[in-house]
C-alpha cells in the first residue's frame, strides 16, 4: 500500500485557474486561517473587516491600498502590509497583480 | 502633520537579516497567527507540534519535508504544503532555502 501523500500547493498552476479579477480562490486552510489568492486590477470597493486583521503579499505586479486616515501602502512583489482590522481600505491595482491574502476562515471576503 | 503609515514588510530585505539556519525571524503579525522566514540548509530534527498545522511556502530554494508515515513532500520554490498538527516531521534542504511559515502566535518554533 502507498504511503499517504501531504498535497503541495503550487501558486503558479493557481494562477492559471483564476480569470476574474476580485475573486479569491483558496490556497491552502492552516489552523483556523485560509490564504487566499487574488487578481487585482482596477480598483475594488472601499470596505474594512471589523473583526479580523488582513494580510496581503504581492506575489507578482504592483499594487497600492489606500487607507482611510493613513498614507497609501505602496507594494511591489515580494512585499507584504497588514491591514489592521476595522480600518477601511480600497486595493488598487493599474495592471493584473496576483495578491495572497491571509484571513481567518469565517472572514466574508468582500467585507462590509 | 503626516498621516500615519502602515509598515511594508519586503521579504528581500528580511532575508539579508538572516544569517543562522533554522533560526525563524518574524515578518507580520495577522490576528492570533504570525509569520515567520527562515533559512533552511541541511537537515532539521524530527518534531511535531500538537495544537497547531504548519504551513511551509518556499520563497527561494528547494526543501523536501520528510513526514512520518507519509511520502515526503518535495517543495520547490513557489510551492506550499500544510504539515497537519500532530504529524512528526523534518525538513531538509541540500542547499540554503528561504521559507515562510505560518503559526499560531503561541507555537514554539522549535516543536517538542
Amino acid at each position: 500500500m502507498d504511503a499517504p501523500w501531504i498535497p503541495v500547493i503550487d501558486i503558479e498552476t493557481k494562477l492559471e485557474e483564476i480569470e476574474e479579477p476580485w475573486s479569491p480562490v483558496d490556497l491552502a486552510t492552516v489552523n483556523d486561517q485560509v490564504i487566499r489568492m487574488a487578481l487585482f486590477h482596477g480598483e475594488y470597493h472601499w470596505h474594512r473587516h471589523e473583526e479580523e486583521d488582513e494580510l496581503f503579499y504581492v506575489y507578482r505586479g504592483e499594487v497600492r491600498i489606500e487607507v482611510k486616515g493613513h498614507r497609501d501602502v505602496e507594494l511591489r512583489s515580494g512585499e507584504m502590509a497588514v491591514i489592521p482590522r476595522d480600518v477601511e481600505h480600497r486595493p488598487v491595482s493599474a495592471g493584473p497583480s496576483y495578491v495572497l491574502m491571509f484571513e481567518p476562515l469565517q472572514l466574508k471576503s468582500k467585507g462590509d
